[in-house]
């Protein structure tokens, strides 16, 4: 298919073979398009290749040399191998290919490009300006969060947030998270002098994912969402309340935002997109309460932007003419369709495990018996997310998202075999 | 010329002046169409706006009221104010709109969000494999800094980076940046609980620019880079070398890199697009030593990476095809050029100042009588960077990057006005 992968391995094998030794001068670009009749661009790309993968080295003037190393090559092949194996992903919570409509976002992208006066400067380090804006309007109406454009700041996802906040909030020492799992947000407040803690409800800053509690997809109902405001309220903590995954309560109304119902409360609101929209376009935001947003504009110049200039731009357009409402709505539908169906799915193959699908609509919980080893999905390529495995008993979480529908039946059909494996692989 | 605009001040002076108040109800969009002869888009257009500024609120299922806040006009409006009082800005160094073809840069995005498949998933925390491998031949051919791709990390801009660096290498507990401008990296590590000094030798940590030493564009020697080297060997610290502006030392040869330098000594290396390309695009990576590289690897999990995943696919096949080098060339000749011209303005306009152009090529260090004080520059719209104000002398670097060329002539004439102010406004 790509000739140049052709050539790629032709030349490799020489050199793994030491045919081609170490130091030896490669045939020019020219040589090879005569000796193995391909374009100019297909040798060119190859020896890029080979050049990026350690095999040779571009001598300016001189032309190329082999510089081989068999370690590097190991490492790479170990990686492609390890990559090549996943058949189903049912943890990552990637998007799927129809989740998206990417030529509109490239209109989007396109109109972005075309505002070139705002690309010739460094980016407003809280967000630009007119993001901020169309963001105040978004989540006041969605989530009724009332906040003027002032208060909130755009950033390449929730650690880079957090990573504004934790150096905001120095007068607090301690933090707490509601498990141990959220490894990006606990390394990054215990590198900055933080105290962590987990479900220690005395902390000084307490952070909390209401709407995707576990990744089971737990919600918090509204009732533990008064006690934790008043409780912070008594204690004079702040609430980080991370808004992911609201978009996706489909079996419950939405619940309220601890924002909204905490009043003027001590809470940071914290929302993404790279959900709703794809994973690959990362940009998320915070609501800073009014003092924080003091403390911020006063110490603006030490803070540098992440998210992408033409992406927030595009972002603002794409908001403005009512895209994430409908976006929002068309994956809410299509991925808990792809929940329901592989709920059934499950129900039909494994009629003796025990299935129930998550409050938000995006997790599958499964508890069936099993005699393998945690190991055994991934040397099968399925990859899940497994909380226990006592007693002969397994508990895991199915995410189907990342995976076609028309693929969900074989995937469940994959994992009815490895649970069926009778003796056991590995104590 | 926008419509919008005139219905959104038409309304806005109806709120401020108490015509429409606190709770009232504004028309509907349907009829602000009929009374004032516009397109139902220029109506919701503006209403949009006036909801962005605090001015009306949506109330889903029922229409637009009236939410005057005095105090968010008058921020908004001294904000508005201030922006529009820059007319020459010689101090950002932001780009100038004939230094980037935007065009062709659009290209390389268009092709890389056509790689949907990539975009449906979380981006590597060290960064995209191509774009390390492309930078990894980029580096070793432009300034013979030879590492593999699996010790380059991507990131968005240098502070993302240094967020990275300063949780790697916590067994470290001093650094030592070369001024106290540099309030990004500064704050950050005194955050990380780095005792941080400047021109302290003995650091643990040394953070150098040594193609960008002040604002005056100084470069440093390549007799001081070797015994940088010496001292950090003798007593195991560790250099942060970022190569800001090396790209432009067009005075002198570019001096070698301290990575190059060392050999496999304690140097990571950082390289940036954002002046190369345009300010817009925040794409940086770094270079990390192999123990780094491991400890990265080992608690990749905790990080998240920041960089646009589409800028990320574009940029590398800007680079493979050869565009970084040729665009590089390009701004060399451009921004230079412009300086000169700026120098020979001031030699003609003001041959009492002594002026001289920076050793990277970028800026002009002017020293003149001046008897006004620094504030008076800004208040004539006039961006610069004042060193010092001392026995009526005033010491500051100009960077003309982000000017046209033809404004020039007239920027300097601002300066000479300013210079010519007679009696003092402050002591």
């Amino acid at each position: 298919m790509k000739k140049y992968i052709d050539v790629y391995n032709h030349y490799k094998e020489l050199i793994e073979t030491g045919q081609y030794k170490n130091g030896d001068k490669m045939p020019s670009v020219r040589k090879s398009t005569e000796i193995l009749s391909v374009s100019k661009t297909t040798v060119q790309n190859a020896y890029f290749e080979l050049q990026a993968d350690g095999y040779i080295i571009s001598q300016p003037q001189s032309g190329y040399y082999v510089t081989y190393s068999a370690k590097a090559d190991l490492t790479d092949r170990k990686h492609k191998n390890e990559k090549a194996k996943i058949k189903y992903d049912l943890k990552s919570g990637d998007a799927d290919s129809e989740s998206f409509d990417l030529s509109l976002w490239q209109r989007y992208i396109k109109s972005a490009l075309r505002q070139k006066e705002r690309l010739l400067s460094y980016g407003d380090a809280m967000g630009e300006k007119d993001l901020r804006e169309a963001l105040s309007v978004y989540i006041r109406e969605k989530r009724n969060v009332v906040a003027s454009p002032d208060r909130i700041v755009v950033g390449a996802g929730v650690q880079a947030l957090l990573s504004i906040l934790c150096r905001l909030t120095k007068d607090r020492k301690t933090v707490s998270f509601p498990t141990d799992n959220f490894v990006q947000g606990i390394s990054l407040f215990e590198s900055n002098g933080y105290e962590v803690h987990t479900r220690y409800k005395d902390a000084e800053i307490v952070y909390v994912s209401p709407s995707h509690m576990t990744s089971y997809g737990d919600v918090m109902p509204i009732k533990r969402r008064l006690e934790l405001i008043e409780y912070s309220k008594k204690n004079r903590s702040m609430i980080i309340e991370d808004d992911f995954d609201s978009d996706f309560l489909y079996q419950s109304k939405p619940t309220p935002a601890l924002y909204a119902l905490s009043d003027g409360g001590n809470v940071v609101y914290m929302g993404s997109f790279s959900n709703v929209l794809i994973p690959g376009i990362r940009i998320s935001f915070m609501v800073l309460t009014e003092e924080l947003a003091r403390r911020f504009a006063m110490t603006k110049d030490c803070f540098a932007q992440t998210a992408s200039k033409t992406e927030q731009i595009a972002l603002c357009g794409y908001i403005r003419d009512g895209h994430i409402a409908r976006q929002t709505r068309k994956i809410r539908r299509h991925y808990t369709a792809k929940t329901k169906i592989m709920f059934d799915e499950i129900k039909r193959q494994i009629p003796d495990a025990k299935a129930g699908i998550s409050e938000n609509g995006l997790a599958i919980k499964l508890t069936a018996q099993y005699f393998g080893a945690a190991e055994d999905f991934e040397k099968h390529g399925v990859l899940v997310y497994i909380y226990s495995i006592d007693n002969n008993t397994i508990n895991m979480a199915l995410i189907p998202s990342a995976i076609e529908a028309e693929d969900i039946s074989m995937a469940v059909n994959e994992i009815k075999q490895i649970l069926s494996t009778k003796k056991r692989t590995m104590v």
